[in-house]
């Protein structure tokens, strides 16, 4: 297995070649002055030392033990904690938090990379601060002052965790159907009980407190999604000044045994009348947890790159070393038995699959995490311009991302031949754990159907023309250069097919309810074609000059050409299948599966 | 999980209604009078039984227990003895084998649909009868008469289990460099010395015997895969009377942990001056490796469908019972909290992708065994007629069937959410057990290149015409039948497509080396495509004038409608991929990856 390696060159041309991210810092409210191009550099540098140095390590031992239950107590694999206790004293769990509350402030575009490199090297271990994190957003957005002032600064630190406690055994893609139920204690607090299951860092031996947030419903609450409320209960409770006090009724009955992220504690959770405290108003509890979604849907598709990213660093490791057959144009180390795997065009094509896959997925990443910042930190229109943006974008880089990196790591994987399906080589590791990223957080069909549905028939397609007039913006800017022209020709045409294809979907449901589910899987892969060859014509668009420079930039043209060649043609068959309509799914009775 | 059930249904309609198979035996050599319909149909209700009540339930714990080595000695799980005992008495390991030494001498035809059946239930047990069947075949061809009177009796009984020893460590696909070697001794056997990986079942406890056939080299051979000669190396030496003497010097140095069928025993074997006696001519070992490959690859390709098929049910009866969320047109059980999730339209297209591509599959398999049956048994024009077929489509079989294989077990881990990454439910299982099978026996690629180059732009295109030519006719005789003109249009517009690509890939390779290589996985998928299509076109062809008998007909209808609408377009994308060129995959740097 390779030494991870954080990509910094190309997270560097990214963000300050291709995106121009210092600009927009210095002139966003709230980040001029906080952040700028050498601040971001050092702390990409600092990442990458602990993504290497401290949390690659235990990853692949971490898989082999796993975590452990006994009694209601969670033991996370050897080298967790102390990785954790490390994680935590380089303040990396405040990096996105809010300044009022101990966080850094920092912009998600910045916080994309950081979080690729610790997913690359071990995305068990990233799940517990990205939980954290993810709490710690739904309560900034919608706790009570008190709340913030108790919980934050010590969940920033690290050494209070969070968990998001949603699922039910009977109820995980409609929570509508939940049964755990809060009672209104005379206190102003609630008493909470039922079953969570699911439940990521419900338990573990990281941090000295884990504060749950909860969905569960009133006694009077409407049925449905409306009828949803959001609490927040801690394992210990906090005394007045802050230290813990006792252990509240939640427990973790067990934890589940599973294909991968196997170092990731998810657990059964059972709250037996517990103390939890109301987040948000009542009945919108639903609506508290989707205000951190974009950013946790984002987060799970950057899993899938870092999983991708580190499948492809041991590949091409391999298919260098591996000495197998001659290469078809004849003996290419004569002196050697036979030549390195990576003289074969099969192989080659494996390896700059995984390259372009990765290459777009990243630069997409960056792109939407630029929109949230806007949305975040932005004002007036351009902000309202941005949530489009970002409620637009995420289901496709949390479903595309994933798929692709599934694809990613088989290909990975593949290119070991039989050693890729031999745990100690961490190939087949990467295969297991990112499959689950294509799971949780909504599955991807149900992103494909949020994208398909709610964020653009819904609006007849008012977010996606926003997109397609900032791809348009630029085909217009790079149309009369003609070294541009394999790039900006074939973006322009694509572009019309996805047009189409949407126009088709929102014309279509107008008389069929079936349509959008009918469409969404391959319009969502159509959308996310697209979105990589506009990524890639931009960062063609910057290279092409600098080709002189240096051999990275020819690395990004030729990466660019082999994705327009190769990959982007299945936006063809994904067009075709995505215009095909409801008829051959709808009309075949049950009974003939 | 649900309970396995073997397709019956499915599996009698390719054989006797869409092939017509008793037909075929009744006129061939050596099957007339051995085998008919109800013969067949019995075999077929007895291996249903025997993979529902014995194999299928040590498929879960299998995985669970795995197996065991202890100085030498490999212990596989908790009843796979016994399972194995009672496989070997029901007499299934003699199905196809040689009747002048003990075998049943049945069809392909009848043994791959008998073959499905075992892997749905349970792969890692299949591949010990198998490699067992494997041995017999290239003993059966080329060992000699005292060999085989001595060794296939008691292999096709059980009694004794064989193993393929190819693989070394620095040597997989390039077994041109293996180091084993064997020197001839004066009573005319050979002393076997070197080292194997991943072996099949190179020790195990389950027969009393294990018969190693292995690849080494003579002290003059020459360099390079035409110095290779073939091996039989018995774990215990055999007297002269058959029963077994002292322990011959090869021995089992370790299993290894693999991503999945954690049940078969994948050993490292040393041979320390081992007995061995050759098999065929010196130096041509490999081509008599080759001539059991087609089967090998044909079976390997029949876990694909098998692990699908499995998969398919357990996602089918989840679908039914899981309650989730509404239907877009409404409450389809308004009495109940929500609907089942087979009422949306993703749902439906991921039991369908599964459905379309196992019925393909399964059709497919059985039109290239009713290839190699001919080959077989068959004389003159029409065998070297179907050698070119089964040439051709062997390596389309293997891999298309298995990567199909793959797509469909994750799609069917799908259908489950969450629930189909927890190890309980089975279903994350399939998908780690079907992932060897794109990598051993020839790798993927491997396949892709064995049809691209050697098996199309090798001959111009001659073998390729033979499959075009069948295809050709079937759509003649369609042609005026209107009902038939959804699938026969559509099926000649596709084989156009393909033919086109093929005539590109014999062209280009002209001149470029890197041509077949660069073309070839889109190419076999092409190809797959085309193969499926037609299949179902023939399926649609038989059921369409008896829709009105039974819902069969009906589903067999429709599944080729959604295959033909949802599933072919791909063959757009694919065309596109094979058709662009090496240039973009070579014209790049190593450095630059």
């Amino acid at each position: 297995m390779a030494e991870y390696k954080a990509p910094l060159r190309e997270m560097h041309f990214l963000l300050h070649e291709v995106f121009a991210a210092d600009q927009l810092w210095a002139r966003l409210p709230g980040l001029e002055g906080a952040v700028d191009r050498e601040t971001a550099d050092a702390i990409l540098e600092e990442m990458a030392k602990l993504a290497a140095n401290t949390l690659d390590p235990i990853n692949r031992s971490g898989d082999e033990e796993g975590c452990h239950w006994n009694e209601g107590v969670v033991t996370t694999p050897k080298g967790f904690p102390e990785a954790y206790a490390t994680f935590c004293e380089g303040g990396w769990g405040s990096l996105l938090g809010n300044p009022e509350y101990g966080g850094m402030g920092m912009p998600k575009m910045l916080g994309a990379q950081v979080e690729e490199m610790i997913n690359s090297a071990n995305i068990s271990f990233a799940l517990y601060p990205v939980l954290t994190a993810g709490a710690c957003l739904a309560i900034d957005a919608h706790a009570s002052e008190e709340l913030k002032q108790q919980y934050l600064p010590k969940m920033y630190e690290g050494s209070w965790a969070g968990a998001m406690d949603l699922t039910e055994p009977h109820a995980g893609t409609d929570l509508g159907i939940i049964r755990t139920r809060a009672e209104p204690q005379e206190d102003g607090s609630y008493s909470i009980t039922g079953s969570k299951i699911f439940i990521t860092g419900g338990d573990q031996d990281l941090s000295e407190n884990i504060i749950h947030l909860v969905l569960a419903k009133l006694p009077d609450a409407p049925r449905g999604p409306r009828g949803i409320s959001l609490f927040l209960v801690p394992k210990y409770l906090v005394d007045e000044d802050g230290s813990l006090g006792e252990r509240n009724a939640v427990t973790c009955g067990s934890i589940e045994h599973k294909m991968g992220i196997k170092a990731s504690a998810t657990c059964a959770m059972n709250f037996d009348g517990a103390r939890g405290w109301l987040v948000g108003e009542v009945n919108k509890g639903l609506a508290a947890m989707f205000t951190m979604m974009n950013y946790e849907r984002l987060g799970v598709g950057i899993q899938g790159l870092g999983a991708s990213e580190r499948s492809y660093q041991n590949a091409l490791e391999y298919a260098r070393d591996r000495i197998q057959s001659r290469s078809p144009a004849g003996p290419q180390q004569p002196d050697k038995a036979a030549d390195p795997i990576i003289v074969h065009p099969d192989v080659r094509r494996m390896l700059l699959t995984q390259k372009a896959l990765i290459g777009g997925g990243r630069a997409l990443s960056t792109y939407v995490a630029q929109w949230l910042d806007i949305a975040k930190f932005g004002e007036g229109e351009e902000k309202k311009h941005a949530e489009a943006m970002v409620a637009l974008l995420t289901p496709v880089a949390k479903a595309f991302f994933t798929d692709k990196g599934l694809d990613c790591t088989v290909i990975g994987q593949q290119v070991f031949g039989g050693h890729g399906y031999i745990r100690e080589w961490g190939q087949e590791q990467l295969v297991r754990d990112v499959r689950i990223t294509q799971i949780y957080e909504g599955t991807n069909g149900i992103q494909a159907l949020d994208l398909a549905g709610r964020k653009t028939v819904a609006n007849g397609g008012a977010f996606f023309d926003l997109f397609a007039a900032d791809v348009q913006k630029f085909i217009d800017a790079e149309i009369d250069r003609e070294e541009m022209a394999e790039f900006v020709q074939p973006l322009a045409s694509e572009l019309q097919r996805l047009k189409e294809a949407t126009a088709n979907m929102i014309a279509a449901s107008q008389e069929d309810p079936h349509a959008p589910g009918a469409a969404s899987v391959e319009y969502l892969h159509l959308f996310g074609h697209v979105a990589y060859a506009y990524m890639w014509a931009r960062a063609a668009s910057v290279a092409l000059p600098k080709t002189g420079e240096d051999d990275f930039y020819q690395g990004q043209v030729k990466t660019a050409r082999f994705y327009f060649a190769r990959l982007l043609p299945q936006a063809l068959a994904l067009a075709a299948s995505a215009n095909a309509g409801s008829a051959t799914l709808m009309d075949i009775d049950e009974d003939l599966f």
